[in-house]
């Protein structure tokens, strides 16, 4: 079964600049976190792009929705920040394509020992292998469809609606 | 949706003894993985066994077949060392239960820092919420019928047969 | 032989905030750190402050030098952000202590796996107990007497002057 | 300042083995280590030998102490497994060296995460820039001449004697 992985930025692949104490985007941390999973799944990674989801525009989300119809892969894993991981969720979900797409994110950077984004991305790629034609989103190890989850901005965590 | 995990010991629950150097088991990681993760799934974990699996004897399998029979949980995930987690998915198996159980387990002791244990229990806890009735293992990313999985002893990874 | 820690603040101890990926203090790491290198030093440590070392004031400083000067102690690590360092270690340089004081921070947050920070309490440890009376900073496995060094902040490391 | 680092194994060095479960040596971690530290100093790092302390033979220390000798650094740092490194201390002792000698070691290999030899070698790189001439121990965030010191097997510290 082969996967692609679209890379979108958000707290996952987030590091620490050391000279100025801001956090920042160098590269996609993807490729080492499946090779700690030693996963062996075929997976294709694209990086799309390297943001902070509170700063995603509606054309970057176009270039999302325009990417995962173009390719051949039914299954498709998007790695993306947290606070807006429903809107694009949303937006996919709209494009109405014959795909099983699953968002997934991280609240701490990989980086940073302590994240929870290995444990994220196994359990979406668990989803995505195995969940029907639709748009999730992946988090604390559950999975909600597009249109029944929100982020609990207090909690950090996701509910279901 | 309710998940029982069920622990039985292996790599993934392995510690380091610095007084003599030598491999032990203390305590279960696994509550400590899943605040890790961030997991906010309905779940009840009960230690089993703390073995090696080279260790475990046809008791051992039955005592786990028998606590997957009595449990009202339909969704298992059993953690479990790797050298003989076909044979008690077999064992499992021949119990016919209806049941989703999926066994998972780590090449790296979680506490070893560069362990694939998050990233396995990840994915697994994926399976067990998706995959229909069935005994499966979980491992490098991939989920695997009980007769259709064996582990390569010279490369550490496990293919379909 | 006996030694005081004084905890400023700094890089040393910050964290992550998940929920608005900021960072902050909350508490000291020392004592965890000291765990970890299973130090067996007789170690006092005192949280006189958690600040960023570019917000610390010149009464922030005045209660440092009065702390160095109350105690007994004669031999004092301090831990400190590395941005005014210097501007500290001068300052306890003017209160001519017959102590030996040696201040040392971190680059990267104890918190996130990689940091220098066990690194430099070590060889700050180190040196705090075999140098003689006056004040030093220690940083890059290195030490430096207080009127000899600076940071260059484009690459991050100190520097002798 | 000029420093020799000699790397003789012990568990500093040591790996896991995911094929089998024992622990092995396949390179020093300790220009990785001195990199997290961001290490500053100019040192010139030697493997002599990759070996279990307990297996260390007489020939070994011979070959250490030689090398000790021959080589124009007055400060030398070497990294030795805990349970007979006061035997080495020892033998080098004996050979009354015009030079700064520490030795070090750790209680759990450097990559399981939870590792005191980042501490350790931090604390050993202060020892050996300031100590006067003889030969040391360094562990537990103290020095110890050679002739004072002796490891607690049932605790796994070093103490004074």
């Amino acid at each position: 079964m082969s996967i692609r992985i679209l890379v979108t930025g958000g707290t996952f692949d987030k590091e620490y600049n050391e000279l100025n104490g801001t956090l920042f985007f160098k590269d996609t941390h993807l490729p080492e976190m499946l090779k700690l999973g030693r996963c062996k799944l075929q997976v294709d990674i694209r990086t799309l792009m390297l943001v902070d989801s509170l700063d995603m525009t509606d054309e970057d989300r176009k270039l999302i929705v325009d990417h995962c119809s173009k390719i051949a892969d039914e299954r498709i894993l998007i790695t993306h920040g947290t606070d807006t991981i429903d809107q694009t969720a949303r937006t996919l979900a709209e494009a109405k394509l014959p795909k099983t797409i699953v968002l997934t994110g991280a609240m701490i950077p990989y980086k940073f020992g302590s994240s929870d984004g290995l444990f994220n991305l196994g359990s979406a790629l668990g989803f995505v292998q195995t969940l029907p034609h639709g748009v999730y989103v992946a988090m604390n190890g559950r999975y909600f469809l597009w249109n029944r989850v929100r982020k609990n901005r207090s909690t950090g965590e996701f509910e279901e609606i």
